[in-house]
């Protein structure tokens, strides 16, 4: 039995391919198709099926593309009206060599979610495995919220009985494997296991252990941030528009070529860490850490400006290509050539940003009182706690809230490690803040200095 | 949590790393153990423990020669007098990051066989894995005749208690990671899953199910094979002699090196397929193709007198080395400089294999009544059936046997495929039997072709 | 200076890619192009020019894929009217940071053969390279035949005076690239040297040496092969058609796929070795070893059939498709899953033929006289010499002189190596001749072996 | 004619790999040899030869580890006492399939520096190329300064007759292989040109075309830097001591690990840029961005006391441990777990230095008086000139000239392009200077904004 799992770090994303006697399907392929292919190829196989759990939000599926590659049907739920594939209903099967795929409809998370139960009859007619997709990740439940707040109830109410009355009932010895890991914006609990079973879940899954009601009281109360990319994401999930597998080539830029384009509206993004940042950048560029693109590129990029990226030595660029591709960023014009290093040598202006440790936003704060922004999410700065006096803004949600922040005081910014913090200062640079600092280390340092932290009611 | 496992093919063996908050812990290291520095490396992770669930008799283990590079301690069951490592017993716990493995005397395959216990302390103190080394299979529950016959029954009692009292108790929801897949010489029946579950197990695997009674009857009915290389492999892996990761470089050799060689008492392994090897090959080589070299080369190779590889292409010997590295074969002095057709273009003596298609043979046997010989292994033979009149022998005991085999008859050697047949044919024709025919597809074609079959009663 | 060679086995073709200050040029693409896009992402480099040299008969130009993916723009020769690219003219001047690249038009090979002479003008206004395309190659001038033996003097004198007057004129010191190592169709006495220089040339290139006269007295009385893929080839690179520069996935194929595909005309390769071959094959298979295939795929394979594979492990394949694809072939369908093992293993039907050594063949000359058919090259039939008695057709030359060739005698079948021989016996077996035989080793063994050689007065 | 240049970037390297007939040998191999065994397998070539053109100062030699690998002689000049190899002399010959080397001694770089002629007899009795090693470059002549101020003469003397007598008089045409390419510390003009020719040389080099006693009048004028690590690399590669081809694992450590690691003496090496450094750093680290290590850590790192890397993302780090493999460093511990954003998540104390642009200093020039402190390398500082005022001190000669820096005043660190600057900044801050800025962009910043520049007269 050919079984791989596949990985999509930043968006933490499973994608999996499960074959036996020479025929396989993938399931919830990524975009950088590529790899399926790769495995296919080795093990003589031939992909015959793609299946969707549901219509994603939060990136480009590559089912279209591997599709066009390898000649596979695509199969999907039948609740929404997708511009490609075949709509599958409960009980449907397909069979490849020994395995049988049956699908089970587990609304919840979205109406058209299905799972999908895996046998090897070749051993047994009993269950073997379950692709999940977006109903139960390990330790968590997907988030039900894209319905909006009226409907939140009702989506909690199906994905928990999706869960309950098909999942759990397959067995206690049925593996579950997610379509999401830990980090995911698709679930905020997730634990930082590859896979699961039935039975690990049914006795340490906080939110199925905590029984219908309560989990559906509990889901009304909650409002995951919806970053604005997923309206992309699902139009072209949905079949709009076209794309390729090909995510990782970009080209180097002069110094004159960035300026030209940044006057035709790029989007400069400054891949540095935070020290590197704030020691000089381009003026106007966004600051989002090379590792932090897939969770808040999303946020703030336009998909139709070009996008520059700056880095300090142009290594390792062909993760970030990925990263971006995985989004559907299809406009990374290129990266400065030389990196910031050659902006400098440039002679071209260069702007800074005032930074902090932790041990000196205490002796500051002894003698003044600065506006301190808390960009962390809601749920950190809640469990964590803040500092005393802290305002908190969630990063993603900063340029609609601009008007909270004053534009006459000193802005110390902080978030948990220093990151955010970094992205915050870009956003406020960008417009017109000009007493701000990042606090490096953010609240983790300050939790760990041994500092007062205050929690709210 | 970072998990990984590395299947080895062939040898159809399963390493595991398993870490938390950089720290990990490599559960029964491959002989090439590049892999497990590079994962550790590519999650910013140090290698702490090597554990070993036994003294392994199948392969080279890589403990020794990865501890020397990451400095890890080396664990082990504590009945055996290894010169290395240090000894554990049930109960013992080590904690990585959040993860804590347990351990779990589990004899029946060895006396000091132990099984790990893995738990993730952050989530809940539930099991999660089990790493079961050679109990307990996806399917089988490994063999238990290495003590000879008469103790089979009692290790065999031992295993199954093993397993039943010690892992199935644990609970239907928790993972097994075996040390072994499909095709591993420590278990005949294993099923081609990665990975499997208690409760999966409980209710399909037939040797559980059958009861602790009548599964040591059938054990003490059965004797496996025993390639002779388990002797070498058990002294090194109690660590006697030394070895490196290594296994990949080999040099090209001239015709005139090659006699040379031989003279001093090379051993001349064919690894192409059987046409290729039947239509011309260097007179006494021994044919194993390439992918048959796990399982066949311990059967027959010496760990002291040099072997050269003769192939057509020289295309892809780097899994070809690994493969003789995997069972500590550090003796490969180089391979044929051109292939086996750089041996034609010398000029050099040709010798040749008949072969036949099942076809030509049922053709044959309607008009003559050759020595049928049947190199299979014992199961395949018995639950495939055979050709009338076959005369049994498995290919690995085939030198201590020759005198069965009469020298003044046409020997027609069948197998299941085909391969066996050229290996049993090189064998034959090495000890001066110059009338033999290996059979093409052999007994699956037989079979496919509608050709009478005869079981054995 | 950023300077790179890409060698094309097989086809033993050099593209280059040269750059300065962050711009560069690239020298007759290959078809799998992304080897530029990798080089010049490294060395933080933009392409932007392609430079032609000529319209190439013997491979796919990668030109417009790399342009389309690249941005850069295509420059050739004026005499031809291609349908792409921008016509350039002696003369011509283009700049790449400290580099430059003039202009010489070289007609000789083709009209419109151009080279391109490299400065540094950071260094010195002195040539230092010229990029010489099909006209001096190391040790070799390149083929003038493709015009008609009505011109062939023509463009040898032209040949010779591009040259005489314009390469070698350039001054000794002056390194020459040639688009062509030795093994090329374009040239039959290419020396085994990357690269060489004006001064090497002038001092040891016989056919320099032997002055304008003696040249084109020689050229006359030569006509190389053309392969008739060579007519495809200039249609596509005038213009016609498109490509994509993936050529490296195909599909595994189960047996009755193979036969269906037979049905509707496909053309079964078989790329094994000679030995593999004649011990078992597919009937009505093409012989053509792996490493023949650019050679000889282009004399007898069709553009519109599907073409399948026959391998014995199926390994390396990735090279396999790489060589299909640079002479344009894009109906590779597929491959035999599990090899011709697999075959056998369905008990399917299997054709052989006969092999002999040059030992047996000594003898069976002393008793009988088959008919001996030589299918080397002309050149090496003539330099080398032949076994008495023997016929000569280029294998190429085979389908269009089978008449010649008798139905019932033994055909004893000789090549040089034994691989083209291989490719012939492929070629009489399906064209029905039941009696022929292959000579292992071919001459080569036969010389080795101290045999009697003929030669043609 | 297998032939393949390897360039080690940073140390500006070239080493070769020349073969014919399934033998080849390796000129001047580099540190991590494998590249070497791999090239060679893939033609089916045995390396049966290593040459050495000269015991090398700046780079640890491979020659030891690849000999012990496959089995090569090692050959060397006779005027030094190695204690491996074999000495040759003014005329040997080496013979590798249709190639020959022949031994041409061409001291002046060192007494025992000597060339290689390569000719293809099969071709021709004329050289075709030489691996000059470091007698002759692209655009310059070795250095001949390591014998002192007193020998420089009459080393200059003798490069410049090895020069003029026995490799210009091969012929225009023979293709020149030096050892290193621009950049390397063995040459100060060396063109960006990997191989030249004779020609080209004898038409472009300035110091050949000079004359010998102009040449011998400029050497004497000259002193080159001699970086401390020659010394080491000097006894390293006359035989003492030992090293292996494995340079490329280290280990992520914690920051407990770091501090206990600091207490013992060890030396941190952060490889980040200006800005990331300047913004944050761990106090009394060495501040030598990535690609400066090959440059400069010779210049401060001791050899025996632990080293532990910083970056910001731990991307790429492959290169770093291989640049310091390189130079012999196998004392790299490990790296920062997390880079430095881990250290100010942690709360650990973070040192930071002032930076300004030019615009900047421009300005402060206005109103005060710095001491500016001008780090370039001396002909860099004499050919671009400075700013008015500027004290020059190279950076490597920093450590022992601290004395001539006041410690009471500001000081303004300029360089090239702030990288140099960076690393003397954090010279002067180990050493308890507190007041000091390093100029982003350096001196080409400065040129490039048109402000004005003093040259020495």
């Amino acid at each position: 039995m050919l079984f791989r799992t596949i990985v999509s770090e930043g968006i933490a994303h499973n994608s999996y391919i499960v074959g036996s006697g020479g025929v396989a399907a993938v399931i919830d392929p990524r975009r950088d198709y590529e790899v399926f292919l790769d495995i296919a190829d080795q093990s003589e196989t031939v992909i015959t099926h793609i299946f969707e759990t549901h219509r994603n939000e939060d990136y480009f599926v590559g089912s279209r593309d591997l599709a066009a590659r390898c000649g596979a049907g695509i199969y999907h739920g039948r609740q929404l009206p997708f511009a490609y594939g075949v709509p599958v209903k409960e009980g449907d099967r397909f069979r490849f060599g020994s395995l049988e795929i049956a699908v089970l409809e587990t609304p919840g998370h979205t109406e058209e979610s299905i799972s999908l139960v895996l046998r090897d009859l070749a051993v047994s007619p009993d269950p073997y495995m379950i692709f999940s997709g977006d109903t139960i990740f390990s330790g968590d439940i997907a988030r039900t919220d894209f319905f909006g707040k009226d409907r939140n109830a009702e989506m909690a109410a199906k994905i928990f009985d999706s869960i309950n009355n098909k999942i759990l009932a397959l067995g206690d010895g049925v593996i579950i494997c997610p379509a999401h890991g830990a980090g995911s914006v698709c679930g905020g609990e997730i634990t930082d296991h590859l896979f699961t079973t039935v039975g690990y879940e049914r006795r340490t899954n906080r939110q199925i252990k905590m029984g219908r009601e309560a989990f559906i009281r509990q889901r009304v109360t909650e409002s995951p941030y919806v970053p604005p990319y997923f309206r992309h994401m699902e139009k072209y999930n949905l079949g709009e528009g076209h794309a390729t597998g090909d995510v990782s080539h970009s080209r180097p830029l002069g110094i004159s070529q960035v300026h030209d384009l940044m006057k035709s509206g790029a989007q400069i993004v400054d891949i540095r860490s935070p020290t590197s940042f704030s020691g000089g950048y381009i003026r106007d560029s966004l600051s989002i850490w090379r590792e932090g693109i897939p969770a808040f590129a999303g946020w703030f990029l336009s998909y139709e400006k070009p996008i520059i990226l700056v880095d300090d030595f142009n290594v390792g660029l062909d993760m970030v290509f990925r990263h971006f591709g995985r989004l559907g960023y299809d406009n990374i014009t290129g990266y400065l050539a030389g990196g910031f290093p050659a902006w400098s040598r440039g002679a071209q202006e260069i702007a800074v940003i005032d930074t902090c440790s932790v041990q000196q936003l205490k002796g500051r704060l002894e003698k003044e009182t600065p506006y301190i922004l808390d960009v962390r999410d809601i749920k950190n700065y809640n469990s964590v706690g803040h500092i005393r006096g802290a305002h908190h803004i969630y990063v993603g949600e900063l340029p609609q809230r601009l008007a909270e922040i004053p534009k006459n005081e000193h802005v110390v910014i902080c978030c948990d490690a220093g990151y955010k913090g970094s992205l915050a200062a870009s956003i406020l640079a960008r417009n017109r803040y000009h007493d701000i600092s990042n606090v490096l280390g953010g609240m983790q340092a300050w939790v760990r200095a041994g500092f007062p932290v205050e929690k709210s009611p």
